[in-house]
């Protein structure tokens, strides 16, 4: 398939099978699209999809939700799904910062893969891990928040891991090394395959969140 | 100075005037050693001494202990300190795994630079961020555990991150290439003059453990 201009993008997001809309009978209840009561993993900026289609091919026991922001983006997954019937995959067109209104203690495991490192300090409200979108994250988890998150960016990195901490949660596992890593599954991303063919690292971070029992 | 043999080694050790034996007495009184209620900050692997000698130098107000296993090392910071007269510096020639019964609540920042990594997993206790050392940890300090590590080991610091947060401690900062950090004040060790010069980039954490009230 060959894109002419956004709208078509736009057309193609607008009408594949795995595309959903949030509605306010879906807040909470993200389970009735997929018709069990398996975990859910969500995973923001998703971008060409790579990474959570393969997980989702991977886990048929588990269901994924990809965010994107981008439907000029989007539309490279959905052409990757065309040949695919994934029943556990469903894909949104959104932004990030309103996350909170769109799921209600439902996800199991969040994902966040080489996501924009922004790097200015002044920037550094919109990064995905700061305290503004940790606390917006507390009420999509069905349990203790969970987060799992790669980049090669070492400053984002940084970052991440100082202010999940600060912000209560406990970093379970580290590595600055994926690649070399033999006790992680791993999935990769487009990023992470160009990343690696030129010998970058890749840093890793697996986070959780214990609430009071 | 010229040493000769290990022999050497030990005796100017033990004749230099910095280097202090611990005893019962000692034992939660090291202020007695610097006549003053300043707080104490302890290195464990201080090596050939930059790295303490120059805080020592920079912090008058602030008491110095160096602890180092090896006389054959510690040798070549007294030979540093020949013309030096800092009555904040006193240096302790031991094995770290003993520190809990060398010092009791007294000490302010631990200082862990460039220690060994014991890189396979089978040695994993044996690395000064592991649990077993974390513990021992526990009773050195006069108020909230605080553990500042530097190391190019990414390994290591990997490992560490996570064990402290696991073991309690939040992650107040943490840099993946301390050089390029302009708001964290740094003196150099000589490992880091060293890596720095072959581009190897410094990982840094600065962790505290917040007691309950």
């Amino acid at each position: 398939m060959r894109l002419r201009n956004v709208k078509d993008a736009y057309q193609i997001v607008a009408s594949s099978p795995y595309v959903v809309v949030p509605t306010k009978e879906l807040y909470g209840n993200f389970k009735s699209l997929f018709n069990n009561d398996n975990p859910i993993c969500l995973e923001i900026g998703m971008g060409k999809g790579d990474f959570i289609i393969g997980n989702a091919k991977r886990f048929p026991n588990i269901n994924f939700i990809g965010v994107e922001k981008y439907e000029s983006v989007m539309v490279r997954a959905i052409q990757k799904l065309e040949m695919e019937d994934l029943p556990n995959l469903k894909l949104i067109r959104m932004d990030a910062n309103t996350i909170d209104l769109i799921f209600d203690h439902e996800i199991s495991t969040l994902f966040l893969n080489f996501s924009d490192p922004w790097p200015k300090k002044r920037h550094a409200r919109r990064r995905l891990t700061s305290e503004i979108f940790l606390n917006k994250y507390d009420s999509i988890f069905a349990s203790d928040p969970h987060i799992i998150q790669k980049t090669d960016n070492i400053g984002l990195f940084a970052y991440s891991l100082s202010s999940l901490s600060i912000n209560g949660y406990t970093l379970e596992r580290v590595s600055l090394d994926l690649e070399h890593e033999d006790d992680i599954e791993n999935i990769e991303t487009e990023y992470e395959k160009k990343f690696k063919s030129k010998g970058v690292k890749i840093n890793y971070l697996d986070a959780v969140k214990y609430l009071e029992k």
